[in-house]
């Protein structure tokens, strides 16, 4: 039996990863941190053994994590981060706030969950995301990762307030600082002043970049200047230094942690901390986050201040990133041919391929087939950019596409500036990440008629990601606004036509939706490109008598399941997609209302929006005031669907086919057919 | 006939601004002001002129709207700023963006619309903001104060795209400088570097200070750095300086502007200037913004400049702000006395002036009476701090009132954190700018079930504010959330009720809505507070037979006046306030449904909201199954109200007792009653 020494290895790297591939993996022993069940048993190990214990977490975060979590690498980076701070602050009764999800498993298995590592972001198992439900340790949900200096302060303040005397510790990462929220966060804790940790976890690696290109992938002005401090000679310099001078700090802090704030400022100019120091925080570093000695030193003393005000402690962590890691470079450093557009999406290869692919896939591909056709069009983008079906559009116009970073509001203003100006804007949001920009889409684009496409991913339930990332909103929010058309596709193939009519629509804005999942495989459209569909036209796809099911997006997909489950039964269902939410199809809803004793309205999305559409119109036409004739919504239900399996969730949700078969059946008196369906 | 000389008033202050209430004020002859009808017409005025066009133009703002708007302070302030723009760069080709509706009216005038300028806030008259639809000169709507650089970057990166050379320039306030999305676009600016110019408009007055009050009125940190900036007495120094180096400034500007530059970062040290820079823009300041000469001369080497890149000049103007000016010392400047709280709300005196107060004033003093009671009350707020409402609270509770400015992302997470630590905040939000923190809302408060209280002001339609401050649509946005508490009081004595119900409730978040209108005149409470209501419960206020109409919020109301005019036909209604939208009251929809023919629901909000949660239940519940029962929603029609005076607005959305009446009639078959009742 093969068992690695973690100690040996990491002495030659800064990062003691090893490298997965390259030996049968067992589990290493982990003789400290089986020892350490909560914080407080790290108090009295030795500095050796802290650094042991780093590498010990490494291992069981790999181990635990490698098959059934792709993104557990961030928290391989702030592990000594992670233990420096549990072993200088007292939690629970300091508060200790992260606001990235994939950086918090080595907090979790130092705060008791270690038992339930391996059941992470699984049905019933650990989110992947703090969670005040989850543990004392965690004294606030990292959601969409921008909040926590904010929600820090405001402990801050209470604390304060009730004359307590806690301590509040946020960690917050370099690609977090794009989001404003932060800068809103940051200048009013230099106002108000309260005594507060802010660390800046400070990982160019985040990004999934080679070192190398740090500097080419910063998408703002800020990530530039924390890359020229990284990437500056003198910073290695300083680090040596620091050493020294850390070593020596003892009480008389004000006057050492000055010099040693003077230090860092000396050496790397005036970049990097006179930002935060303009807001109003007290820089300190930046501080190597490897180094277990330094990181203790810094953080004892901080803690041991009496009144600060709040200061930020700029730590500079490399995450695992080796070059032997081959499904990484596969991402990263392959920059992809573009791809003979003519046969591009129609080809029968891909098509043959077609199941295990994506909605974005399909998206980007058939944008591309666009863009090629139209000079105007361009891609805003605010997410990570680093969605790998995205490659191929930025290696072929690279000069129309613009990665704002986690900046949604910005994104959307400034896609309604481009299309001020004449371009065809398609900005591409995940769902739940639009709520950011809710004001922006009311005010800078639907109340102007600005004609920007909003591209609206992750639309729906997305199974491990559990609520934080769920798109549950959009249809309700978007489809109140006045001038904004909502469509959604409910196959591949009707992903590519709505491409192709955002594009040809330029009075008004228009969105369109789809979820995360693989595509249903669609015959796809004759030639390479889409074509654009009559606005507020949905369709009949099969015809029935007993009831009819109106799906919106991909939900007909169920519907047209559901009407097999009860075609068995005896009954014929007709099956319409209804397409537009926005203008909403009054004939084809009309002629589903006279036609059909029952009409189910089926949707991925909460209440508020199709169906309500559908409501508003069916009883203002008098279409409802027909006794024999009855309308049911099937929307989202009214909680918060936890993490699972795409699959499990959709059951959880009742949204599955069984589930609109069922519920038809028992409006249509068959109650026992219904209850043999679901068991 | 006293007819004011202007210019020799101006002389003696920076500002000239005429004191309207000691003498009998007529219109002084403008007539530079008289050969400008667009901006091309300054283009051949002398320096000597332009400083007298300024002088008619402030004494043009005066005399038009002094008497029906009362926020058009802050454009006299930009006057010079206006003209130098405007004689400077070419409009409409260059685009000139502002984002502060207030402070545009002198570029309103300048740009062919001052024949209309009484028109301004008016029905069909000029909007009190920048808007597309009015004007060319219009590239972009000033809405909620934070989006003009990402609307400008947007357009210079299209420019580009396009091989265009026109010019863009930004015009952003001190005050918005503390909205996050404002450090998003400058950040992503700095990245893309495209040539763009951001003036940096800081009048510090613009918040309704007093001069000495500014450090202390200053809310975030930047805010502070500014106020530093133009109180330190070099500030004084190198203006004068700076007049001397701009003069000189010809070609070979790369030299000069830079010597510029370093001549004011060398003057004020390390403040201001750098954070711009670290957001990656060229800083050129602080200039003069009253002398015009400067003006011209900075923006002329600006504009002249082939790459550059964005840069940010930074003027620093002051709005008029006269100690004379009575009714401003009375807002500013009176710290209130606490009043007396057992009488406070319930107080005859109160209750015979109850007519002309409003909401908010209720809001405030019932709020005082439960912040006395419980100590854990904590109020934030994200406006401007300005509402007079407020002196009460602030002058009795200081360390309890938290002010974070213009960032409504941060108050949110802000108001959670607090509540984490066991305080009982506040959140007070006027409900369009609540989108803006939408997110925040659902992932750091309904997800994570945290007790914050919003209180939504401005709820439905705002008169002459038009559709940008309008809240539409925050019934809808809020009671899609799985956590929510969701009620809208009818009157100011439910007001009172809810907000001892909100603070009762400690296990989930709550919000209410209220507008910006003035109350009706209920019977107050006895005592002096509240009594919490239980959650979910409505009540029918009037009893009928012939059909229910169901009010939410404040239209429970206009449902009155609508029985009223119904029973002098012979109908009798019964009326029923809704209170909750989320939980709605089963019971008493079940009631309403089952013992009328007809219901009808109205809310001052958009579709999805009140009226779509009421139809779910009814569908599911089987009541809509009936075919001798009717329901009819009446919501917000489906576009955007212009401004307009409150009344004019609700005909026009169709929400008076008048339209609630004839909607009944007509749907009770007596359409010929219907028709005469709405003429």
């Amino acid at each position: 039996m093969k068992v690695l020494i973690l100690s040996q290895v990491s002495r030659s790297r800064i990062c003691a990863i090893p490298d997965i591939d390259d030996f049968y993996w067992e589990k290493a022993p982990t003789p400290l941190l089986d020892m350490v069940e909560t914080p407080i048993h790290l108090k009295n190990l030795s500095l050796k053994d802290l650094k042991r214990l780093a590498d010990e977490i490494r291992a069981e975060i790999t181990f635990v994590l490698s098959k059934t979590c792709r993104h557990f690498k961030p928290s391989l980076g702030v592990v000594e981060l992670t233990i420096a701070i549990h072993y200088v602050f007292h939690a629970p009764m300091d508060k200790i706030l992260w606001d990235v999800g994939e950086q918090t498993y080595a907090h979790k298995i130092l705060t008791g969950r270690r038992p339930r590592l391996h059941t992470l972001r699984q049905k019933n198992g650990l989110s992947g995301f703090t969670s005040r439900f989850e543990s004392e340790y965690d004294p606030f949900g990292a959601a969409h990762g921008c909040n926590s200096v904010s929600a820090g302060l405001g402990m801050a303040a209470a604390r304060d307030l009730k004359g307590k005397k806690d301590r509040i510790v946020t960690v917050i990462s370099n690609w977090t600082t794009m989001a404003g929220q932060i800068y809103e966060a940051m200048s009013n804790a230099g106002y108000l002043d309260p005594n507060m940790v802010v660390i800046l976890n400070d990982s160019r690696h985040s990004l999934q970049m080679k070192p190398e290109e740090g500097s080419k992938m910063a998408i703002n002005a800020l990530s530039s200047t924390l890359s020229k401090i990284q990437s500056s000679r003198s910073f290695r310099k300083f680090r040596e230094a620091a050493k020294g001078v850390t070593k020596r700090i003892g009480r008389g802090m004000h006057e050492i942690a000055a010099k040693v704030d003077e230090y860092a400022r000396g050496m790397m100019g005036p970049l990097g901390s006179t930002l935060f120091e303009e807001l109003g925080l007290y820089y300190i570093g930046p501080v190597a986050g490897h180094n277990i000695d330094d990181l203790i030193c810094v953080l004892q003393e901080v803690a041991s201040l009496e009144s600060t005000g709040p200061v930020l402690v700029h730590v500079i962590t490399e995450e695992e990133c080796e070059s032997k890691d081959s499904k990484k470079n596969e991402i990263v450093s392959k920059q992809p041919e573009p791809r003979n557009l003519s046969t591009l999406i129609n080809h029968p290869v891909v098509l043959g391929n077609g199941f295990s692919r994506t909605y974005m896939d399909f998206f980007v591909d058939a944008l591309l087939v666009e863009a090629e056709r139209d000079k105007n069009i361009v891609v805003v983008h605010a997410g990570m950019g680093m969605d790998p079906a995205f490659s191929h559009f930025q290696a072929r116009f690279q000069d129309r596409f613009f990665d704002v970073g986690l900046a949604e509001q910005h994104a959307v203003t400034f896609s309604a500036g481009l299309s001020c100006a004449g371009m065809k804007p398609f900005c591409v949001i995940p769902s739940s990440l639009l709520q950011r920009a809710y004001d922006q889409v009311v005010q800078d684009v639907d109340m102007q008629r600005m004609p920007v496409r909003f591209v609206i991913t992750s639309a729906g339930l997305v199974g491990s990601d559990g609520p934080t990332y769920c798109g549950a909103f959009d249809i309700t929010m978007m489809s109140c606004l006045p001038n904004m058309i909502v469509m959604a596709p409910s196959n591949e193939a009707d992903l590519i036509h709505m491409i192709a009519t955002a594009a040809a629509v330029n009075d008004c804005p228009i969105c369109f939706r789809y979820p995360r999942r693989h595509v249903f495989g669609a015959d796809l459209p004759a030639g390479s490109h889409g074509v654009p569909i009559e606005i507020g036209r949905g369709s009949v796809i099969a015809e029935g008598k007993d009831l009819a099911l109106l799906g919106y997006g991909v939900m007909v997909q169920n519907c047209l399941k559901a009407r097999t489950l009860l075609l068995d039964l005896g009954i014929v269902a007709t099956v319409a997609d209804a397409r537009f939410c926005k203008p909403l199809d009054m004939d084809l809803v009309r002629h589903l209302c006279q036609a059909h004793p029952l009409l189910i309205t089926v949707e991925e999305g909460s209440i508020g929006g199709f169906a309500s559409h559908v409501a508003q119109f069916i009883a203002l036409d008098g279409l409802l005031d027909n006794g024999n004739f009855k309308w049911r919504p099937i929307v989202l239900p009214d909680n918060y669907i936890e993490h699972a399996s795409p699959k499990e969730q959709l059951s959880m949700a009742g949204l599955t086919a069984h589930h609109i078969a069922a519920t038809a059946l028992s409006l249509l008196g068959r109650t026992r057919d219904a209850l043999q369906l679901m068991h």
